[in-house]
């Protein structure tokens, strides 16, 4: 007797579940619909790219970006606003110009990097050594390049995904390191590009303490072929720059609050608003901030969540520092930070996503996935591992993640540029990103799905 | 008796001929085969590109372009090589920014327009009045614009011909004059550019005594959307330049000597030495030197060509010169140019020609026309015209000109930017054209096709 009583319990909890998944079902699929004609990213991205700019950590546009983010917050409704304080290190342009004076002048279109030195004043002169791949350069031996600025002229390939960034990487962040333990006096990289335009591309690069630049695609390749001339190559660089070990920088959040007792069970999701100087950080990465914000007020519009979702602008992802810093401000809640995101690669469309492990067939995880192919979008069975620079401290530290895969195909045209620039997104392609954002929210946050059990139930 | 002997010398005569133009034919196409595996035009482009780079009339780059010219026709085997020396008015670029002041601080990427006035010392910093049309500044009257900084954002569609550049030239060249007119103190005009990036495009303007310059696309829509947040946009402008009224300049010229008593028939093809600065002169107009260079060593290789081929290289085709002086330099022998062509459109594909009036039929073009399928080129029934700037002078004092139209869909995201430069040009597409011309070439050199008799027979 007890035991069927137990079994219609179970059948009536099921079928309460069932109904419930199926609601959250065709709630989100309406809000998928909705977000898809929604403009408030746009608006949002328009806003943050028009009125306020580039944005480099450290500079008065980051202040501004800063009092941006709080008046966004309190025009969308968003409750809690909290801008957290801390200190970064900040690299900072000064004037740069680079020329081949011999055999013949031409001049080069460069960008310093992130934690360059700056030439003595008057500006360096040297012969350059030319290396077409970032190995050759590793190859050689302590002292080889005494006295010469080192060039690597490996070309970024074309990927889908972020995987080229990944691969060729290490020729920005530690070349200078590596010319300078050579001998190097001056390091210039191709930029990490896909794109054949003029414009060079920024991005942090190593404290070595010689100075170094990116130069564009066109440039790099104007000096091989000057080298293959077999005649001395010279090259100018006159670079300014100043280094803030410990500037002011902000990590702001404003938040959808939940209802009743699972108000503190938190979804964390956002981009961010510093950007490197050139552009106005239209996909690097106001887009992430535009789309997050139109997410999070979308899933509220059925009304309140039961859990609340966070959207959080970090304040120094380019020169590293809002990670850590937000994982030291939010240590106590890490338990009850229920899922992690961000949106930090461009405005393409999503194409597919990883859940974290496990969750893949829970109600509410089947409820988001049924909205998701008349998005285009394919399911991973592969867990989520990355999250994004900014989470990367609270994932690190047991949070569960998600990663909606961007179609990075051209982001890497436009990635640290002055061609980072809001005509470069697509509108429709930014709502597609909004319409994923808003179904995962709505059903995580109006849901009891606990990632982290279901993590540790499934297989390794 | 008299008229059978009369038909038989003509059916003899024809025979002949028909037997002539089909040997034509065969070697012509022969030498379109070999054209498109020849390097010369690459190498000739690549040389002036590399070891020259930019080349401003009146710049130190162009007396070095002048003497590789010079070295150039001499290697290639060139014979009767001239360096005629003319005076033409050249326009020098210094430094040169702009930025947005008010409200929101935003660097503005701008190239000065040939003829601009320079900023007085210290920059001009004026409110801006945007017209997102030409028509629409045209429509102020006069003295609305005192004291502004004038803007025309109106942009240049794509098309696959040269059109556009014809139909929204008129904003680039008169603009600054129109603006002027009505009080306005500045000018900045959105390039003439197809492509989205952040590089401008310069060109000539107007030298109407105010500083004027062309913004990059993205610059030019955020002013734009600055405009129509209603609140007053400040712009500051800082521009040098300075202004030669008779600075050198020189056409230079090689031949390929024709054979007897034909020698002294002449066809005159070529490109132009000069560029604008802020490339290499790639696609405009090293291309079209290496191309026609290329086209006149590959014809000649049956054998010497009973006519004589001219290459010429102009010297000041940016800033306007080399036409007139090359016609008054030439007026003498303007009876014995045979036909002119200039090959002044990048290195994209041709896809349809015009041939002079009334030769369509000739057997010497219906010899040159078989060679064209094969290339993917058109032929079009309506005769040449333009030819190209360098013979506009020659071509209005009456000498036949061919129209070899090129692919220019990605011409004008290149054209006068820092993206000018010799990685954009696709091998096989510059050898295509290098086919054409010397198909064309071999064809009216080695026949006695007189265009202007064509051209007079032929009904209007």
């Amino acid at each position: 007797m007890r035991k069927l009583i137990l079994l219609a319990a179970t059948a009536l909890t099921l079928s309460a579940s069932a109904a419930a998944a199926q609601d959250l079902s065709a709630t989100a699929a309406q809000l998928r619909d909705k977000a898809l004609a929604d403009t408030t990213a746009w608006t949002v991205t328009e806003q943050l790219t028009t009125d306020i700019g580039s944005r480099m950590v450290g500079s008065e546009g980051m202040v501004r970006a800063r009092d941006w983010a709080v008046a966004t917050f309190k025009r969308y409704g968003f409750e809690n606003i909290k801008v957290e304080s801390f200190k970064t290190p900040a690299w900072s342009r000064g004037a740069e110009s680079a020329e081949v004076v011999g055999p013949t002048p031409h001049k080069l279109h460069i960008l310093g990097l992130g934690g360059s030195a700056p030439t003595p004043p008057g500006g360096l002169t040297a012969e350059v050594m030319v290396f077409k791949t970032y190995q050759a350069m590793l190859d050689q031996p302590e002292g080889a390049l005494t006295g010469k600025i080192a060039v690597v002229t490996q070309a970024m390939p074309r990927t889908q995904d972020i995987s080229s960034y990944g691969l060729t990487g290490v020729q920005r962040r530690a070349g200078a390191g590596e010319a300078a333990r050579r001998g190097a006096v001056g390091y210039l990289v191709r930029s990490l590009s896909t794109d054949d335009t003029r414009l060079p591309h920024t991005g942090g690069g190593s404290r070595a303490g010689i100075p170094s630049a990116a130069l564009s695609p066109p440039d790099a390749e104007l000096l091989e072929r000057l080298a293959e001339r077999k005649k001395p190559v010279t090259v100018r660089l006159q670079m300014e720059s100043s280094f803030n070990p410990a500037a002011d920088a902000w990590n702001i959040s404003g938040e959808i609050r939940g209802t009743g007792k699972t108000a503190d069970e938190v979804i964390v999701i956002g981009g961010h608003l510093d950007s490197w100087d050139p552009g106005t950080g239209a996909i690097d990465d106001a887009s992430g901030i535009g789309i997050t914000l139109a997410a999070a007020k979308l899933a509220a519009q059925p009304g309140k969540p039961k859990r609340t979702v966070r959207v959080v602008m970090w304040g120094s992802e380019e020169q590293g520092g809002s990670s850590g810093a937000y994982l030291e401000a939010h240590r106590a809640e890490l338990p009850k930070l229920v899922v992690a995101g961000e949106s930090d690669l461009g405005a393409g469309k999503i194409f597919s996503i990883n859940l974290p492990g496990g969750s893949l067939d829970h109600p509410a995880m089947k409820a988001f996935r049924s909205t998701l192919p008349a998005l285009g979008v394919l399911v991973t069975r592969e867990p989520a591992s990355s999250g994004g620079s900014d989470i990367s401290g609270i994932v690190g530290a047991g949070v569960p993640v998600v990663d909606f895969n961007q179609d990075a195909s051209r982001y890497f045209d436009l990635h640290h540029s002055a061609d980072d620039t809001l005509d470069k997104i697509d509108p429709k392609e930014l709502a597609q990103n909004v319409a994923v954002w808003t179904s995962f929210l709505y059903t995580v946050a109006n849901s009891d799905i606990d990632f982290r059990a279901l993590a540790a139930a499934s297989p390794k």
